[in-house]
């Protein structure tokens, strides 16, 4: 079924890599293999197999979870809560963190090859031929690596906003392999507004004249100028009114007056360019139009009759929610309505809301009172 | 100095258009002239000219307030308010809206004739030759129509959201030309998050290669795509979360399930994607970008020391500010800061926060108790 871990140099760069024969069923009815997974792993599995952890990441994440990036040169995106003497600790943890499906890091996405097409010349990209895959799909990819790795069970799948889709999604798609679930700044499902955010930068990938229908790799010009707008769009769902009054306010960008012209006059422009164009430099639009679909199509309770106290019926997993009160992309609302359901279903859930004006990104900064929470949790025996 | 009222059909059809040949001076430093100033009007000024009422219109409104508007046939922006019987009416009241300087129904904008190129050949539109105007830029300029129209002092001026703006600066400007102003949903200064938005919107447009550099009026190919993307940005922030989930939620477009493609599966996709391509069949490009910039620029304390009660100290008019409690693009905090700057300048002001589950949008829709605090407004005696 497997074939052995590789090291290899793939388009950004990838340390842990498996190619994995068996077909992986989608949602969509579609079927992928193989089933390739880029993953970093920290730590080393204990006697009994009882010490994973399962990292999921954000839609613009990666597995370079506590590893430096290989792009950008940057620290991993969350050495704040992974690390020796952290919540997460590869002292103590067997620590997995794989690239989603869909994603561009080295796990099956729309720039990977098609084997449709592979012969003589070595195959295309799937481009847009990729299926459109779901949350689900991506947890049941993680699965299968784990399958290789030989891990049966989790002691506990964590993630934040889009990783804490995947953690919720978890132990209601295999409720025998996950002891605990933590969710944190998180949703059961994308809302309206959610999906409206997603729509305007898919909507401004597809009108970049570079995108050309996804088929833009062989001539290497991508769909820059697109891909900066989405994730200048995106950005500011990321963060707070308040935190962005606190840290840019009206300030201007290294001038003393107004030009009166269409530069960067204030630093918030400035830093929105700056997060748009260095983004384009890490991230593939293609994977970026099928992950944010992903996230569109997220709705735990659809499968269950729209119930989500249903969908939680089977699960055997303790929950820990965790949400950010200026959070206004997944807010503590949200996160409340997945405690009910699991109150509902009987299962066993701690909750709570920390303060941090610093918006949806807040748990990937300093959040001391998450790092507490997460280690409390971890730490404490099933009740 | 002002040339008569002439009928013509500029670029989208305009009803009355005034040439004013005095310069008007800009904040930039530059000057502009002609000033072209397209308006309707609706009623007759009393004989003692006491019953004006200036209605000011948002970034992308225009002079129809109560007029069918000639490119989309629909009925004008705020029939709601503005009628015989509503608060703001013609049988009473000498209405007067125009649109504002850099917009693109007939005023002076980008797409004017700019004068310097005037020859043989007609001469060549400012594009991004236009200088960059103000809030008080376009006050200015309405106060220049008054002049024309022979009206000195204002019963009253009022607008929303950009309108807003307007009607605030319009006492700190001209004091002793308004009696009363009506300010909704509207803010003293932009924000970070504001700015950030608005900077998504500019940054969709120019990435557009069709824009290029603003000159593309010759050939007609304007950069719709760009214009498209900033609407569908932009038109998130105008509703509110509850809004859009009492809509849309997350109900499929005329399917019964996912199409697992990038079409528009769900409603909300289809209503924003309808948004931003029937916005630019009645938009300029590059008035967005201007009237945006006027808006970022836009801070009534800055010209003060940063002291908004001082820049209220020379007012003379009663104020009126409403805000709704859903509009999270200029939430009622802001209109607190009004208020108390107001109270601090020792002024006169009334205010209210509205409920209603429309957000930002809520002043152009059915909106009973606005109605209801406008006419009682007006009808008030100053105190």
């Amino acid at each position: 079924m497997v074939e052995p871990v590789k090291d290899m140099d793939a388009r950004f760069g990838t340390r842990r890599y498996v190619v994995l024969t068996e077909p992986l069923r989608l949602d969509s009815g579609a079927s992928l293999s193989p089933v390739e997974i880029a993953y970093e792993t920290y730590g080393a599995l204990n006697a009994d197999g009882s010490n994973a952890i399962l990292i999921c990441h954000a839609l613009t994440g990666d597995q370079y979870v506590a590893s430096t990036h290989p792009v950008t040169g940057k620290p991993g995106w969350w050495t704040r809560a992974v690390g020796p003497g952290l919540p997460i600790d590869p002292t103590r943890h067997f620590i997995i963190c794989a690239n989603v499906l869909g994603s561009c890091m080295g796990s099956s996405g729309p720039a990977s090859i098609d084997p449709a097409t592979r012969g003589e010349g070595g195959g295309e990209p799937f481009a847009m031929r990729f299926p459109v895959i779901t949350i689900a799909d991506m947890v049941r990819a993680q699965a299968m690596l784990l399958d290789h790795l030989g891990i049966g069970r989790l002691f506990a799948v964590i993630g934040g906003s889009m990783g804490g889709m995947q953690a919720l999604s978890w132990p209601t798609i295999f409720p025998d392999r996950v002891e605990s679930a933590i969710v944190i700044a998180s949703t059961s499902r994308h809302s309206a507004q959610n999906i409206a955010f997603h729509e305007v930068g898919r909507q401004a990938i597809m009108a970049d004249p570079r995108w050309r229908g996804g088929a833009y790799y062989a001539d290497g010009q991508a769909p820059a100028s697109g891909l900066a707008v989405a994730r200048m769009a995106a950005h500011i769902t990321y963060l707070s009114e308040e935190g962005l009054t606190e840290k840019f306010g009206r300030r201007l960008q290294a001038r003393d007056a107004k030009t009166f012209g269409f530069d960067a006059d204030f630093q918030v422009e400035s830093y929105l360019r700056h997060q748009g164009i260095s983004f384009v430099e890490r991230f593939d639009a293609n994977s970026y139009l099928y992950i944010t679909r992903a996230m569109d199509y997220y709705d735990i309770a659809e499968d269950h009759g729209g119930s989500l106290a249903a969908a939680f019926t089977a699960t055997r997993a303790r929950f820990c929610l965790i949400s950010f009160d200026t959070d206004w992309l997944y807010p503590t609302a949200e996160s409340r309505l997945i405690v009910h359901a699991l109150n509902a279903a009987g299962r066993e859930v701690s909750f709570v809301e920390l303060h941090s004006p610093f918006g949806h990104d807040a748990f990937l900064l300093d959040a001391p009172d998450m790092n507490r929470v997460i280690d409390g949790f971890l730490r404490a025996k099933r009740s």
